[in-house]
């Protein structure tokens, strides 16, 4: 195995990069800009610039290299293809074909960021040790990873653990972003459980902390929760509820090892994963009741970490 | 590669075993009983001996055996243990590994026979040219199996797959045989079809097939659908409805090319396909819409064929 590889995760405003170890640790991290106009055509090309750039500093040289990982946030088919990106304004883009092209063929791989997170998350994160993992993601939306056997499940479409948009509820009438209604991603992610926060608030009046605050967010709510505030808590235990369901239903599909949960919505901590864990067990199938909860630990650089692990499996 | 391999499939009264040809044709199949006395401690010897006896008839040398793949009724962890298998009284045994002892060395692989099921269906059934399938047996009960670029995922607890246990109505009354509410194979296997024609029928009367039928069944009921009956379209609806949109959230997680619909019920055909398709179509996630449905084709041998293709990878 070479020392190093790269570990590139491509967001819609940056790119995160990453140098690594091939035995896992992270040596240093960058950021450029996106550059989204045209289609996105320069950021490939911005990213092999800056690779190369690194590589003539740090004196590393491709022989060095295992390769470079790409994260994006979109669906990466098996076949590699990215269908569409609308974020970077792509569209049928072999990104390892061309990413590779530019690079004189060190070998680069891509994947969905939110698969790759959960790689990353397995390997020297929250899941590490072990090799079948589902990682949830509560951010401004819910993603999701799924990880069998050491490997990402990316799926026949590249939607393999987009589990915010497994369908909850049948009776909601508020639509999804994706167009649907119901989605585990309305109830469980930043803006969903503020959501929830506003409903509650608005159905019934009883004193709370949650009077105080200027705007109300996920944050806000599990701040009071902790604080012990009643209507905080109402509103944590019907987000626990409904994700706990929702990842006992995924256990009856993938019985991974361990649920890692990450995103910002997870910098609640502890109490948040409690809350989860308790409806998860009241609803789980016998069989994967003993399945364990951790919090993602690598934050935002997940992304580069499984980008790294994508090209040395 | 070798010439040949044996596929048995041990069910609570009887042993299926195949002779196979490697490249996926059934030679012969035979049945032996399946002794559950004394903890079932002569299944696995009463195979061996089997096993040796078609060997000499056929004169099938070990050296031209590609190995031996065994399905069970129960979960098979990752590590080839099984824990329990209530049906045949066993209790944390290596199947693969006894077996092999008693083979002098022949390989062995085991596998829970629903998931062997759904990779023989892969194999050379109705998912066939697919290495991403779900397959859905809707018989007593709901069974599944979920496969992966080729690999069946058993799960960290051998639960993977077991996607009759979904919970999809948290507000049922009535127990599960699990011990839980509201599973899919509450409403989706043939006794839950039953159960919600019984329903149907008692809760407001208008003229039916099903009047005229001595006992209500699954058959019955689809039997009547065809025919054009109001209350049994009504009763087929509510079913393709539950299973169609636990279906469309399977996808969410696993996203696979084709679901393979196979078991008893199936033997409806087409136009229960038909049904469980347009409930999930209206409840698809966008990326997953096209996903294709498939009968199963190979009715009670997928296990046998399933239990040889486990021992050619």
């Amino acid at each position: 195995m070479k020392k190093y590889g790269f570990g590139v995760d491509i967001g819609g405003t940056t790119c995160k990069i990453g140098l690594f170890e091939t035995a896992g640790h992270l040596v240093e991290k960058w950021e450029i800009p996106t550059d989204t106009q045209e289609n996105g055509k320069n950021i490939l090309p911005d990213i092999a610039d800056f690779l190369y750039k690194k590589m003539e500093e740090r004196r590393v040289p491709g022989e060095e290299l295992e390769g470079i990982g790409v994260g994006l946030p979109g669906p990466v088919r098996m076949d590699g293809i990215v269908p569409v990106c609308v974020n970077l304004g792509w569209k049928d883009l072999n990104v390892s074909k061309e990413l590779e092209a530019m690079m004189k063929g060190i070998p680069v791989k891509a994947g969905n960021d939110a698969n790759v997170a959960a790689l990353g998350e397995m390997w020297q994160g929250g899941g590490r040790g072990h090799k079948n993992v589902v990682m949830v993601t509560l951010g401004t939306g819910v993603g999701g990873g799924i990880i069998v056997d050491g490997k990402i499940v990316s799926g026949s479409n590249g939607a393999g653990g987009e589990i915010g948009h497994i369908t909850v509820n049948p009776h909601e009438e508020i639509s999804c972003n994706c167009g649907r209604k119901g989605c585990l991603e309305q109830y469980a992610s930043a803006t969903g459980i503020t959501r929830l926060a506003r409903e509650r608030l608005a159905r019934e009046h009883k004193k709370s902390l949650l009077d105080e605050t200027g705007e109300l967010s996920a944050k806000v709510v599990f701040d009071a929760y902790k604080e012990g505030d009643g209507t905080a808590a109402e509103i944590v235990e019907k987000f626990a509820c409904i994700l706990g369901n929702a990842l006992s239903n995924i256990a009856c599909v993938a019985d991974p090892e361990v649920f890692v949960i990450g995103g910002g919505v997870s910098k609640a901590g502890e109490p948040l994963l409690d809350a989860v864990h308790k409806y998860y067990c009241r609803s789980a199938f016998s069989s994967c009741a003993d399945t364990r909860f951790a919090l993602a630990s690598l934050g935002n650089d997940a992304g580069m970490y499984g980008c790294v692990k994508l090209i040395l499996d």
